[in-house]
């Protein structure tokens, strides 16, 4: 990775670091508070959490004579990382009442300003790089906060029978949903994987040879008109289609529909957004399924996911464009992406799962010490989900990042895109 | 009961619900959305239940033209009536965000206002009683929820590895530990219960004849120094001072002391209180153990829990004084009640322990309607506990009494005094 | 106690003995080795265990140079005596196919063969005393395990899809369901528990007086005709009759009906028995339903339960008569005892839930060493079910007999009679 | 496939279905019954399940006239065919003592009469090839279900006290454990799974092509000695080698060693195997670890495991010899196999885990109906396992053969060979 100069560095991490200042913006302070839900974090431990990144990884390393903000905090604010101690353990995080917001805010106030510190010091152009990629680190992993804040106040409030709105959105203009089509690659000995100066994690490298047979890839992710189909059809009741596990799942928790979607008194459907209660538009992505009611559905639709590789393959080389976070629709939109023809919507909007499960590239090296627990750890019972989604920051996103969650998660705003065999 | 004149009942009205208000003082936002245990229910849910209490069983059916301030209430803060409709669960009081505390406050102040305007309207003498009546069980309804504010934010802070205090409080003086005399009573035929003028819940009544073989009382409750001397000699770890139940639920949390009990680094005990971490004061009445723990030590001491009729055969006539809310010092006290002697502290600092499992009384009758479901409906798996707490306000306990938790429970102030029957 | 002399001992040990016996001839090898739920034990466990019993407790106490069968079995088949050591967890009997049946019944041919030495042996009176004492509480205790059995194998029975039968039992003669007239006491200081010569546990003593207000008591058990009408009154759908706990327990097992109650595709009424499936009697007593059942059908009656005091007072003075084990119909029966009119079928048929939560009677002292753990540490959490079964042998049951199960549990033979407060 | 002649398919179908009544004969009807954890099934329940997969996928389709030996037996013995119907839950396997173990074997020999009247029908080509193809299914299946009793069998004895064995087996001689080599391949495109004649499950198919990048295999599987070592430098108790799913397994069920490791009272390592308990051979491959304790080795020793292409590629061309189930020690072996140097025990001995994620090859068919829910289904949580075991028949393994069990699962002979990139 190439090392940013100061000025740039300074200004990257002033911006990133107020992004997540806006995006608080829209709460009470009773809202940064709960966790509905053992994978859900209080939105107050999330602005705890990507402070306490920089001051663990950084300025307690960087920086001489740092004196810590509070020495309670690595313990309440530690995620996970098992090499630098104990931590509250993760189902407990929104049973804390204090330390309070405002005092989060005076910690995150005494870190910027400690940061801003450093990074105005001379450093030799080693440590200079050093720290340009740990500030990177640090910045990247704030912004993949920054869509979990959006995911996890959308639960918060879900949960609340008085179905609360985060903010204001746009109504999407009503379009007439068309059917995807099928692009066809050809194959062979192929490369993916991350290569090259700009920031990419761990899990992303080496770049490495794989071998695809010829394939088809939908031109767009599966609608909610398409998803309502499955679900008219029985998709839900037919254990035909399903996982073993996915079946499971399906019964334990009695699903009938995504993650959102509610019947309302008309019995007509609608979906929850952080945007409030809207009704159910046809045209839109379907988003909040998990792998196996994507699994399920391109089983009974007799296609199948892409696998990693194969989306990987079919987005090279695409324009890094669509509805992200920036946009503020916070919300999958109907509208296409010309630009990327024949591809729509490869970036932005939803996160489209594959049927690969989660694991090192041949030959990868995990990060040294505490942040080798970042990525690599979790390679276990995870499926990848590429491409970013309507809540994922524009200059996060590449080709090949590899997101991961359990194959039952729904709350991460979750699609999925058919692939198939070539006849 | 007889019928309080307009006056005093509004007068009595605005100073129960200013103690409540007055009581959450010391908090911050943050600390009224948490619910760290299904058993504990979040501050700002206190507020609006008890608000909701006279919204929905006075003003609804008494103020002509009543407009309810907001209809999701209905569901949202009823806590266990069924007859009124479905609520949100209990254990899930904590995910709810909104209304903010602020919407509560305002909740309130409409609430009081409307109250105020129904006080001040003429009624007929019958429903002058009928309003008193139901006044006043809001009221006391109210005063049991003052207690559990206290319970409920002491174990939400103890949670928290900060250990925050919810208010400052005096050191005790410190005083020499005195052994409990043994006071005599020759039983025979008794009555207990409630009957006259006064407020009492329909479980406290019908009074009536109960046979009491002679027995002996403790003058004081067991103290944190004898309770010392059960864990040091092992108490906890020997089976056949157990009821079975009791200990499977020893194993199960790997109970070791009392609840907020705590050894320090050096090995001493300290104990977590309303105004902080204390060194542990062994003349203290010992508090937070469960039935069982109280059963057990007793068990282990040669002697037993009372019956509920013989405390209160013991209680009768016995002034209605001690170490309750009022005095603000939250927590047990080391001083003795000189005027009740030879039995001290029977009301106020702890609640006692009986050996009765909490059932009705012959002849009983239930309130009708909701209110029938606010005492009956829990006469299983209970046990009685009697005689107020430095948590409970003095206007709210009486001899007649009847307090009920769960066995295994101790997050109420819950301690016991020894009984035994006569040589 | 009075002192047995040797031969009538060694009689009655023979005899009860032997109906153990009896009783499992009709299992096969199969049957013996399932447990189906963790109240359930599996009946070679029970001939296991009961031996273990005298031989622990008598055969290691009283018999010189004694060997015992195998080391192992203390761990085995000791069922809950913390003092004596540790055992298999109680869930966890099922899992164990050796030692075999067959070894086990070698193991029993061992015990019995001591046991009747050492009775033969020369005794002083008081080792006399002392031995018949043990030997009678051996049998008493192995006729507790004669009925465990009837009720574990009719579960065991039941779970499996194939509804095997126990035994061909004789179809009842049909007659006329009629209702139940109330007899009326006139309550005052009574006495209740044991005193005198004749065996007792040591939860039915002292004797003590009781105040009784009058009240009435059905003259018969509640039918499953009466409790049909329940059912379809929409009684398990109506909270309002339900203990709170009850309540809960009804919603998470999906009550409809007693255990083993079936609704064929005809959507008729049938019942499982240990002689297989049946018709719906509906002039037979209800059985198998929990507290919480019979708590809920009174007050939807608008009656209760008898407390325990009750039950004894009217029993006093009845003969021991009814439909016990020996009639080996293992179920309730249509026909009426006319000698003990007015009250019929106080003893036999179904065990009667009182309201009534076990306790220690005033002045009680459990027995010294292990025995101390047979009946006290049970007293929290259960209820008082007092007559005996159609599953009880004669010689087992007691006016003063204190039966105790969980207010939630269904699977011992357990029906109720109503009560009143008189007008 | 190509298609057997009659008389070798009715002597193979013979050959292997007494195969399964030899590994029954060690058992008392006791053991027959049992299911010590949901993971495993009560013999019993194998040797039906087994025999109703030849009545249900063969004689109903193909017998005409046939009629079923009891039509319960449909629910009772489907495993998991959701298209056929609903069946006993898996965890409920255990509660069913009838039908009995004799009525079990009597249905076996109804089927297998029938079968080998069927077999000696006249047939077309095509009725004969699709008979034989279905016929060398259900002997495959049965031969799975061969492993699955032994491993069913060491897993129920082995939670019980007494640990009784299932068959004396032979000691072995003890050789000096020595350190394994690695091997090098140099990778590039290459080709695995199944293709041409022989019988192959529908998830080795098809063959395809894979790239590799150059890797070293270890030459022997990890032994006891070496997993030793990682137990006593405290790999159990760090978590950084662990992936995080993993450590938390370690925790909740508190791992210190594979399964069937005992430390006994002079604090030695024993075994335990179906001959009973041993002492810890150090030069025995180790076995009965999960994927997630192979996964953490092997990142201890700064090692990685195969991926299961690269453990085919390598295992391509070996003969396929070792201990196996027919060597009838039931218990991973010393010895070397001097056969296929320098790779020895490629097969048998232990299941090897690979570190790939079960999922489907490119271009893959499920079988049609039933049978497709044989594998396809179970493609989510589970890794790959190559190459047999001590308790796998010889003719059921070949070099493609996919084993699949979730990573924390460990009552399967499963052991690992270390891999590594090239240097």
């Amino acid at each position: 990775m190439q090392t940013m100069d100061k000025e740039t560095l300074t200004g990257r991490y002033a911006e990133v670091r107020n992004v997540t200042m806006k995006l608080i913006e829209p709460l009470e302070k009773e809202d940064f508070i709960i966790q509905s839900d053992a994978d859900v974090s209080p939105p107050k431990w999330h602005i705890a959490h990507t402070t306490w990144f920089f001051e663990r990884m950084i300025l307690k390393e960087f920086k001489s004579g740092y004196e810590e903000f509070n020495a309670r905090f690595d313990f309440l604010f530690n995620s996970y990382y098992n090499s630098i101690g104990p931590y509250q353990p993760r189902h407990e995080r929104g049973v804390l009442s204090r330390p309070t917001v405002e005092e989060i805010i005076a910690y995150r106030q005494y870190v910027d300003s400690q940061m801003k510190d450093l990074l105005a010091e001379t450093h030799t152009p080693e440590q200079a790089h050093q720290l340009g990629k740990l500030v990177e680190m640090g910045l990247q992993h704030e912004q993949q906060h920054q869509e979990l804040i959006l995911m996890d106040v959308k639960y918060n409030f879900f949960v609340n029978p008085l179905f609360p709105a985060y903010k204001e959105t746009q109504a999407q203009q009503a379009i007439e949903p068309k059917e995807a089509a099928f692009v066809e690659f050809a194959g062979g000995l192929v490369e993916i994987g991350h290569q090259g100066e700009g920031f990419a994690f761990d899990n992303e490298s080496p770049r490495h040879k794989v071998w695809l047979e010829p394939f088809q890839l939908a031109s767009e992710p599966v609608t909610n008109g398409e998803f309502l189909e499955f679900i008219e059809a029985g998709g839900y009741e037919q254990p035909e289609h399903w996982l073993s596990d996915g079946w499971g799942v399906v019964k334990k928790n009695n699903w009938k529909a995504p993650l959102y979607w509610l019947k309302n008194e008309q019995q007509q459907w609608e979906i929850f957004t952080l945007g409030g209660v809207k009704n159910l538009d046809l045209a839109e992505p379907v988003s909040h399924v998990s792998f196996y009611e994507a699994d399920a559905f391109s089983r009974w639709k007799g296609k199948r996911l892409p696998t990693e590789a194969e989306w990987e393959h079919a987005a090279q080389n695409l324009p890094i464009q669509g509805n992200m976070m920036e946009q503020e629709a916070y919300h999958p939109s109907t509208a296409q992406n010309e630009s990327t023809a024949p591809l729509s919507k490869m970036f932005g909007d939803v996160w489209e799962w594959t049927s690969s499960a989660y694991s090192s590239y041949p030959g990868s090296k995990p990060l040294e010490g505490a942040l080798g627990e970042y990525n690599a750890k979790f390679m276990s019972n995870q499926m990848i989900l590429r491409g970013g989604s309507c809540a994922t920051p524009a200059s996060h996103i590449r080709e090949t990042y590899r997101n991961f969650f359990p194959p039952d998660k729904r709350w991460q705003f979750g699609g999925f895109r058919l692939a198939d065999d070539q006849a």
